[in-house]
């Protein structure tokens, strides 16, 4: 592939209103994408008294966020963290965000979206999205159970110095994954609440721009005939990010090339290039989550080491943290060292069939098998034995919870080799499952900034189309929670044409 | 901050060609830029037989060509690895640049570049570009000698078992850095050999647009005065990166704030950012080279080790191999372990004034007076000796020659301190002087890549305002050697209308 490769197999540029014959269509909020934040943004938009059309490539509702764990991050004193016996403030949680999503968060969209969690938990909650009162208290990517709160890192270091530490991972209550039943509530409440009309299989293919430089709708393509959508407030483009476009990741994100793909196969990044054609600014293009393809209980019992057989982090982090670590800053070149005792300490249910790709009675013998260098994961291993029997981790401060010698016989994961994926057979993608969260630059109101900096009439973004909270780090229930959140700010700003 | 300030304080929004009243400079290709790339393209364009005007928004000719080094990386068997005793190929060439410059380099631009090196050698030198037929063979920034060749990593692993090593690292004869000597050879070249136009203290703002899409002109400001200038054939971009503009840095590239910038001062990426505004394409926008502040000698006769006291990296490679894993991968956070005796083999006319931060008759106590983790430095000088005295560093391969067993007394240089400036004082910028990588998307012509993937016509770039051979990594010598020779092919582009 070269770097001057077509990403589309039509013109992204816009299109001049006065060259559009006649439009097909006519609304005053046309949302475009119909995962969570398209979903939030109808509703919203609706609410302040606009009418909203929705336009989805899909056959139905609910892109990558159908798919997706259904975790929210919230705090401040949700009536949940409450029902589990946690105190928390917005203050906390923002510190928390600020570095845990760092370093070069947004602080301005993290302290606005701490701020207003808890009122956003209520809206939730009012359009019926089902939370359940308990706690999962063990490392995990999701909860077996339906359990509706689980950490997400925050009583680790440096974290649990920074911010009086709460869980704040609000699961929607369901047997697996919860993205499906946040997507089925929010649909339905676009069904019921709403008079949104929606237009599934219709593909936005590029935005229409009038003569004073305001977007003014878009040209969508549904069954190969093209159709003019004018939108008399705004255009809220809910499109996704482009993990599924690889000339995009190529250009701007090659460490996530190969990667295992978290979408619904349609995250290729159209929205985001055809605003960049109407002169919008992106930022964090480079900027990627990794779900490390292995097991977070054993993580946090055993440790995690690099080619060199050196730990790197303190293993009880939020796992997606370790993820970026691994494939930013060691190519994925990490295994996962326990022993017996912590393998079995992980009920079965919770091992994914993930078995160890090494085992030894000897550490030397262990390290050997991996191919590290002579008295590496030896050393690693002692020191870590040598502190451990008194809850103590002087490199990397891992909690005491989880500190014990760990003892022959020993094993070790190559996490490149993946995990049993949920419906059987392995996931590979060598060992990480990523997506992006680099896109275009809005304000808290979902507007979208072009390249002097200045407001692009007409054009709002939510979702991982835009460029959320993050900066280089990344906290599972920080794209639903946040796309949900700015969603309904952009499409009441679109409504009210602020 | 917010991620959506105005970089500039003009609309850098392309201008309609008939929104001009009247044109008041117009020539056939218009160089925006007159450092290397610049100059390059004004020659080789004028030599195709195009009238060719250069806009430099300095007062007199240079840019950051002007400041830097004056190393050209050029190969393939050119007359001064001749008279140094090299054999070299293009193949080799290649192959290195490709490990050297990678992940993810760019090897059409790499075979090109390498297949042509030798032709690109003689029409440097027939421009008046000195160089000396000698070799410095030792780790160095800049040689203290006029030695015209000097090793640039080829000799460490992997790259030495991928490709068979030979210097490459062309140095332009001067005494000190060499990249005056150039510029005052590429500039005269231009003035002797061409009927250019050169218009200094003028400041490209905006590019000019026909109704075609055709890139046609620019809008540039003279002492408060805006001139319009028409391009018959095609404007070339050579405005440098954006490592002087802090917004588009956090935009795309936070980790380079606030470390030192190498650069005249100019490359605040306005170039970039007008070609945009037309829709150009840009990639690998978070990349940059690091210029880590440190001695290269001391390097490679001690240590580096991180904030574990763990080495990452074999220290005789490229010593911007190790500041790009020092910035990118270890924050900066890296101290130089050595011991008198490496301390004492470094010329004191090479230490740059540097001084240890630490030093300690034991690796304990020096480790004690790091803050490190105990045991840590202790585990990793002890494996480190316990091979070197064999000649074998099984851990990170560093080549024999460097390789020792350490000894007390020992000292340890805290790199984010920076080092003695030639001018006096320290440098600074957190021991890192950086500039950016990331750019345009060009094809091996200079021909700009629009968002759709198709030529922007009448649009042209090299030097750092394009993306070039770069994928993560950087070896000095690649921006000036591809600056010049990928800047004559855009001029000989522009001036045939290819």
């Amino acid at each position: 592939m070269t770097s001057h490769t077509s990403q589309f197999k039509h013109s992204v540029h816009p299109v001049a209103a006065a060259d559009v014959a006649a439009f097909d269509h006519e609304t005053d909020v046309l949302v475009v994408g119909y995962g969570c934040a398209g979903a939030a943004a109808a509703l919203e938009a609706s609410a302040a008294g606009a009418q909203v059309t929705i336009l989805e490539r899909a056959s139905g509702p609910g892109g990558s966020s159908a798919l997706s764990g259904g975790e929210i991050y919230l705090g401040g004193g949700t009536p949940i963290q409450s029902a589990c016996g946690f105190t928390d403030t917005a203050e906390d949680m923002a510190t928390y965000l600020i570095h845990a999503l760092g370093p070069n968060a947004d602080e301005e969209k993290i302290r606005l979206y701490s701020e207003q969690s808890t009122a956003h938990y209520d809206w939730l909650v009012a359009r019926g999205v089902p939370f359940k009162g308990s706690l999962w208290d063990n490392p995990t990517w999701v909860p077996p159970t339906d359990d509706g709160l689980m950490w997400m890192g925050e009583s680790a270091w440096p974290y649990n110095e920074l911010a009086a530490p709460a869980a704040r991972g609000h699961r929607v209550q369901s047997d697996g994954f919860g993205g499906k039943v946040l997507m089925d509530e929010l649909t339905s409440s676009v069904t019921t609440e709403t008079s949104t009309e929606v237009h599934t299989d219709t593909r936005a293919l590029r935005l229409v721009v009038d003569d004073t430089g305001r977007v003014c709708g878009v040209i969508a393509r549904r069954f190969g005939t093209d159709h003019a959508y004018r939108a008399r407030l705004g255009v809220v483009l809910t499109t996704g990010g482009f993990v599924d476009n690889d000339a995009m990741l190529e250009q701007h994100a090659p460490e996530l090339l190969g990667k295992g793909k978290v979408s619904n196969g349609g995250d290729d990044g159209l929205g985001i290039v055809m605003a960049q054609a109407a002169r919008a600014a992106v930022r964090r293009m480079s900027t990627g989550q990794v779900g490390i393809q292995t097991i977070p209980g054993f993580m946090a019992r055993g440790m995690v080491v690099n080619g060199y057989g050196q730990r790197f982090i303190n293993e009880d982090v939020y796992p997606g943290l370790v993820g970026i670590e691994a494939l930013f800053r060691q190519d994925m070149r990490v295994w996962v060292v326990l022993d017996e005792q912590a393998y079995e300490q992980v009920p079965e249910d919770e091992r994914w069939g993930l078995l160890p790709t090494y085992a030894a009675e000897t550490v030397a013998d262990l390290e050997k098998q991996m191919g590290l260098p002579e008295n590496s994961l030896q050393h690693t291993v002692a020191e870590y034995n040598r502190h451990a029997g008194n809850g103590e981790d002087p490199w990397f401060h891992k909690s005491a919870r989880w500190l014990r010698p760990l003892q022959s016989p020993f094993a070790a994961i190559d996490v490149r080799l993946g995990m049993a994926a949920p419906e059987g057979g392995v996931t590979g993608g060598d060992g990480a499952a990523v997506f992006t969260l680099g896109g275009l630059v809005t304000d808290v109101d979902g507007r979208v900034y072009d390249l002097d900096g200045a407001v692009l009439p007409g054009l709002y973004a939510a979702g991982r189309a835009s460029s959320g909270l993050h900066g280089g780090g990344y906290i599972s229930g920080t794209s639903l929670g946040p796309g949900t959140f700015f969603g309904r700010r952009a499409g009441r700003a679109a409504a009210t044409r602020e």
